[in-house]
């Protein structure tokens, strides 16, 4: 590319990003900053309207329908397998659906042919015999494989819910591809970089480098598909894209071509919008758009996010209390340098929720910073307030680690775009393993022996000392197995399910970050509390099994700012982490934890029994990192200020904290607010804080 | 099984065979050697008669037909993919087809679906749209895994012929199953303990554990379908065989699962004719059946495996040199403790030569010993004479690595049936090799840079210590590619067509071979031996390259017991096997060479120019080790000593030597001789030769 500089290009700083990929060198050359507020920001367009209403009576026609508008029951979803399919092409800027029909729902049995069954099925819809006999007979799916493999251990682990939501019957989502490199490069360009890194491969050949050089092959198929994807919707995104529509067509291309692939459970778009608003600033000191094209397209493109849509059984929507996508953009953040990355485009994105109205996805995430500036912080602060729509991460502490071209997956998951890559691993319950650790491994619920046969707890009252100890050994049986189910469940998607569209938008040697979770913190924690503080008693069915828990005296509670307790759950992550440390994991990945449970907490609380902090059988666990509910009484910050206690770099895949605010629970400052939130004292408390929307206004009474 | 003696083992000597699966022990426990003559063999019954008349008209028309008789074109070979075919159900004993008609060539994609639909359109059919889309958009092949890996070197190397034959379009064949535990134990129970094996498999999830832990669940997937196999057929194999026919029909599906799963170069049978014999021996002494009906099972079993049939494409049987299915069967032999292991049913298995007439396949192989009884040696004599159609092996030789359960798969290839498998390497051409260290890596054909650019040789007269440093280098070169090349294929193979109905007729352990093949061995020696020893001019074209050599003086040649000569061809191997053994080879494989050309000789002196042995360019190597054609002109004993003079230790997986034999080359001694050829001096020469057929008897003029 060197010296070749595209007509494409014309009216942008050149740099390192003009001889080699580089996206973050070119936002950073050719950022324009915007401090000013929104009162640039135009309403919806005319088009916009009724096409949003099109939409939006199909969303309709949906719910209506059961939660499901049509399923696509014969064609098995390919980046190509769909012709061009529109809600009304008159109307439509940005084009291109996962199927031929809006809302009409892919069918994708890489992952597992019996879940795109089961999710058909639960909608009166039938796969087609052929595809199931392709799938069972001759093309092997990530979740066969992965069973082959498991022991009968792992299956009771799975099946107890000591470990849950494993990735093992669909897509294992988590990664972003950096589809900002079709816009800028053009698809041309990256097949001949992903040929030229095939060259320059290893050739010793042992298994790993056979892999990443078929790997590196699939990408560029990949890469050649999704060209022709481009030519079904008349857009030649061979070529860099020349304005600002083709790059925001050409960047969702790629991203349509992932959802085409893949039906993970989190499909993140990573942070475009800075990415786009260089385009958009140049066509508008060209004149060759008005602010109110910019907006419509940014409409137009948010509309499609709106609508990415999976085929999933209703279990999965239990576990996740709906049906998410975590369409997830990262909006916002500081650069390295310490100037901010507010661009209007920002603004633009935020500014659909009034267009289009609020909603869940794509999920608009602010990676917030003291340093934001002051009318931005404002705007967010309102927009919050107005739609319970945005998500905020904490800049400030994620940039040391990640940089300033990173972003979010899902929730709270941050990799740097294009360069680092998340094998999801769902959660250990580790307030079950506490429940196992005092059973000597018999599930409180089942009785069926799924730990190992571990001495169980004797006599009636628990000692801190005899708890911890055999906790420790519990949580190291829990985390051999967890990293060693993990391992399976990653190999056999690299066999079965890879990404292939969206690791073609990495670069060829990425860090991947073995992503593993906890659930039940604060249980675990306020459990051991009251063990070691007030006086637990033991109740035991007739076979012996402690199946509950008598406490007498009070006991210091996680969310309180109580260093007794907090200090707890401290050392409960670290030890944990420290634990699934000590194994192999896939492909030299760097394990991680997360703490971040915001909806399936519901679910592991059905299946942990009742517990010594006198949570009882079936209740949900708090969320995330939460204090377990109305047990955080010393107000808000003493509540923030145990969540902020726990270390990032032991949770570096995140921690969240699901935040419903009464107006007036913070001191009152000089600062921007959500309601009565000072957001800077919230992102200076310290971890990576999640506090997805239930932000919900109240007046002070 | 421990203590559960199954009512189909009543009369068999019991042992540890009957407590865990081990073939050998109950060939050893219940074997009745047989020291007689053939006069207690039986002719063609009516029914076999009238059987072979019918299939003898099938192939008559199937020759007409342009070599092949009908081609599945829809339905994918699967263990269980055709509803039952017979020849005529009336006549048959021995029942099982490849498809649902007799030598209707199945279908089998898996190995590479270019491949399967050149074989169809080369005789005027079309593969079925749908599987032709299932296996290039849904199910990936071999053949399309080991592309998408290949360096544009590998493919150079592949395409001038200095590599060849690679097992990278089809199966790869050489893997014997253990047909013989269908028969004795039943399915049900090698499920049970394959389950067993996958229950105690290594937990640590580590990518060699995950694969082998999947490995034994496709092994189980696939002897359940060699049960449902069995129905098909009216067989329930579910329990172990309780006479001959079922003994000889259990095998017998074991096999035919394996050619409806794989279509490999070498589908070789093992070593059943002992094993069988116990059965017989057993139905015999109880009157279950007479001499007549055993020889008729047989019969009709070899009939079955006559028939056995690939799908090849016009350049494979150029390769080739036909269409050989090496479906080779090891008779006799001795067993460790010195006595020998010939049957009544080794005889049975010759005499079909005479039952049903002379056949190549299948390739009835005596493991030959100077220890076997006077009467056998006779016999082979004999049959050899009238029907040239028996391979010997040296099993003096092989016995001590091998011991006395093995058996040769393909030509040459020995292993101990179900604890040793081969990972099939095709050939390295060493003549070309020494032709790239002349031209520094120019192909002397196309004039292409295949090899490294390292310095060609200088000045018009070789210099022969310059020319084997060179040489040296440039097999460093080749030794270091061909290796690579291998693991990328075996990891393919492993990948996208595993053998699982064979390796599921394996211990869980195996010992692996990575096969590795050297061609134009004598080329080479008698090449250098002219460097060395004469004159050899070169004669360059127009840019320079030696195309052609001009030899001043006479000059030693291998095959005449020649020491200066002879040792060289010794070095050769020693080095190239050890340059082979420096690089990593996949799964842990134990690197072997073979020096066993039969056919595909010609085809590699098509592909290699002038040589400096004063061989012209297209001019056939000599098969295996063989001296060059016409050179060894001392004698037939002298050109097997230099032939014996290769040690086996450097080339375990075979050497063969092609012999056409005149009578009256050897002495005359009070031996066993086929003409006049005295087989037992032709064992002792050493090494392990494969001479195969070309034996044709000539009076004495």
């Amino acid at each position: 590319m060197t010296n070749k500089r595209q007509k494409e290009w014309e009216g942008f700083k050149l740099g390192r990003w003009s001889n080699s990929i580089n996206v973050r060198d070119f936002i950073q050359r050719n950022i324009t900053p915007y401090d000013g507020d929104e009162s640039f920001l135009e309403p919806p367009t005319s088009d916009t309207k009724k096409l949003w209403e099109k939409v939006s009576a199909l969303f309709e026609e949906e719910h209506r329908n059961g939660g499901v508008l049509d399923m696509d029951t014969e064609t098995i979803s390919t980046i190509t397998s769909h012709e061009a399919g529109y809600i009304d092409k008159s109307l439509e800027k940005i084009v291109g659906l996962q199927t031929d029909k809006p809302l009409k729902r892919a069918l994708q049995p890489f992952g597992g042919i019996r879940m795109a069954q089961a999710a058909c099925e639960a909608y009166g819809y039938q796969v087609d015999e052929n595809v199931t006999k392709i799938f069972t007979s001759y093309r092997k799916t990530h979740n066969q494989g992965v069973f082959d493999v498991y022991t009968p251990e792992m299956k009771a682990a799975r099946k107890s819910g000591i470990i849950t939501g494993l990735p093992d019957t669909y897509g294992r989502g988590r990664i972003i591809g950096d589809y900002r490199r079709v816009a800028l490069y053009g698809a041309e360009y990256l097949v001949d970089n992903k040929k030229h890194q095939l060259a320059t491969a290893l050739i010793r050949m042992v298994p790993k480098t056979i892999q990443l050089r078929e790997e590196l092959q699939e990408q560029i198929n990949a890469l050649e598909r999704l060209i022709e994807l481009g030519d079904i919707y008349g857009c030649d995104i061979r070529k860099p894209a020349k304005n600002t529509r083709e790059a925001i067509q050409w960047l969702y291309l790629g991203y349509l071509a992932a959802v085409k692939e893949q039906n993970g459970a989190a499909m993140s778009l990573g942070r475009t919008s800075t990415f786009l608003d260089v385009y958009i600033q140049r066509d508008l000191v060209n004149n060759i758009i008005t602010e109110k094209e910019a907006q419509e397209y940014i409409d137009h493109f948010i509309m499609k996010l709106r609508m990415i849509k999976f085929a999933r059984t209703p279990e999965y929507n239990t576990l996740f209390s709906g049906d998410p996508t975590w369409v997830t953009e990262s909006i916002g953040g500081v650069g390295v340098d310490g100037h901010h990355m507010v661009t209007k485009t920002s603004f633009r994105y935020l500014h659909t929720l009034t267009n289009l109205g609020s909603a869940p996805e794509p999920n608009l995430t602010v990676l917030w910073s003291v340093s934001l500036p002051e009318s931005f912080k404002r705007y967010c602060a309102r927009m919050s307030i107005e739609t319970s729509s945005i998500q905020y991460e904490n800049d400030d502490l994620m940039r040391p680690t990640h940089g300033d071209d990173y972003a979010v997956a899902c929730c709270v998951s941050s990799m740097r775009i294009g360069k680092e890559m998340q094998f999801f691993g769902a959660r250990a319950n580790l307030a079950k393993c506490l429940l196992y650790a005092i059973n000597g491994g018999v599930d409180e619920l089942t009785k069926q022996q799924v730990g190992p046969e571990y001495r169980p707890v004797k006599g009636d009252i628990l000692d801190f000392d005899d708890v911890m100890s055999k906790y420790d050994d519990m949580m190291d049986w829990l985390a051999n197995l967890y990293v060693n189910t993990l391992n399976v469940i990653h190999y056999m998607h690299d066999k079965y399910c890879y990404e292939s569209i969206q690791m073609a938008l990495h670069d060829r040697e990425v860090l991947r970050y073995f992503a593993t979770g906890i659930a039940g913190l604060s249980v675990v924690a306020d459990s051991l509390s009251a063990i070691k503080y007030a006086k637990v008693k033991v109740v035991r069915d007739e076979s012996g099994i402690v199946t509950d828990y008598e406490i007498e005296g009070d006991f210091p509670k996680y969310g309180n700012d109580d260093e007794r307790v907090d200090s707890l759950a401290v050392d409960l992550i670290r030890t944990f982490l420290e634990k699934i440390k000590k194994h192999y994991t896939y492909r030299g990945s760097v394990p991680t934890a997360s703490i971040l449970t915001i909806t399936s907490n519901i679910m592991y609380g059905k299946k942990t029994g009742n517990t010594p902090d006198g949570r009882k059988m079936g209740e949900a666990f708090a969320p995330g990192a939460n204090p377990m509910h109305k047990r955080d009484t010393s107000g808000a910050l003493a509540s923030l200020a145990s969540v902020a206690k726990l270390p990032f770099r032991y949770a570096m895949d995140g921690i969240s904290n699901t935040f419903s605010i009464v107006p007036g629970a913070l001191g009152k400052e000089d600062h921007v607010f959500i309601g009565q939130i000072d957001l800077d004292q919230l992102a200076a408390c310290g971890p990576d804080i999640a506090c997805k929307i239930p932000i919900k206004y109240e007046e002070e009474d």
